[in-house]
């Protein structure tokens, strides 16, 4: 991804908590999905604004598909990095990529995408508000 | 609790659930907050009623203090038998207790309690109202 | 899915815990994949043995993919009813597929599924052990 | 607590995630214990070590009581300002204190306590290593 400016601003890392393990003695397969939440909401800070405040001018970007592939575990007592990317900004749906890495090592362990669509308030599917289309963009 | 008509109406079993594990191979500690609320929403149904059907009348009944004894542990492939119980029903507060075994195991794993208010849609205390304080009673 | 002896077997009816919802008024979207693990240890214990035992033998059925599309959402004060289907058994590798409905609606709100690998206890891939392989058959 | 050190050393901030919110529009009351526990492990990483080390050590240090008040509720949009005290290091139990704030508000939302006891692998109870007991002191 030579020439994609979100890449670096997708950038977020954060230490496992030990409640997102399992008996398995790994990070819960579950546990995936919201930190690619946390990403999103990450990278829409980076960007200037947040979710919080699309959610309060009326708005809102639902998960309508998730895909996720586990290639390798993380454990408790590493960090989170996390790299969130936007695919796809159109009218009305978005697209964002997820790579996962332990700390400093280059071995991607899950990947995974999540596809939304812009509603408002009362589920409604609608054109996205300019102002975020702009900002994702 | 000799006479507690709710003894026998707050029982509630069901599978310890995988992702409620964590790393030590037990069940997590938050999980257990989980469960108590769980016995709560099941204790309102056996009652006749449901905290849906109490959010939609523009009630709300908050948690505002929980205090929970962990002797020892659940783990998965074990059913949780929860017993809930009504420790207190006045005008503006309700205390529940709540009681965890292990499938038939007669020993008690863990305690707790967890205090609420009544309030309305906006977060003001208010008396409860009384087809909800009559059930409980 | 006429003739589908899993398709009874699978199925898996709870009430939706208030802990799933999110600030949006919904189960938020990870908590499917809870739901799907929980289907896959109802369908388990249906067949005569559980994932417990599982691991106890010294095996693990680790998830390597997971794929959910969700067109609708549940709320809290209804019963999730989930579908658990084996789609794939082979040696190495099994998959199963998802249908959530909300109580006794006919509307399928989320579809998914997931793929698992079988292991030994230190994560190596193995041939699954053949008294579960023909178990799930 | 006029001269304590680790007031500042337990000083930990992060965003407010979507996954902990419930249908109330606030964070779910479970969550905080989730968020003590993180404030637990920030702790042990500000004192030089952490509490993967300690359980590659052979120690566990297991939850035995939890105790929350909630006065005020955090929601989707702020940081969880969290402040974890050491209240109590004897050789064999441990008891943190914690006071949640949002973003820079001066307003206390959440207080708790957690007690724990210092168990060998196999959940024994052992006296504290010598070398936590110092780092906690």
């Amino acid at each position: 991804m030579t020439d994609n400016v979100h890449a670096q601003k997708g950038d977020y890392r954060f230490p496992v908590r030990y409640a997102e393990t399992d008996a398995m003695g790994v990070v819960h397969h579950a546990s995936y999905l919201v930190y690619f939440e946390a990403g999103r909401s990450h990278l829409m800070r980076q960007l200037g604004s947040d979710y919080a405040q699309l959610e309060a001018q009326g708005f809102q970007l639902p998960v309508t598909e998730v895909s996720v592939r586990y290639v390798n575990s993380l454990r408790y007592g590493q960090d989170v990095r996390l790299i969130t990317n936007i695919a796809e900004n159109r009218s009305r749906q978005m697209q964002f990529t997820y790579e996962v890495f332990a700390d400093d090592a280059q071995e991607c362990l899950v990947t995974g995408f999540t596809r939304h669509v812009w509603t408002n308030k009362s589920g409604k599917v609608i054109r996205g508000p300019e102002h975020w289309v702009k900002l994702f963009s």
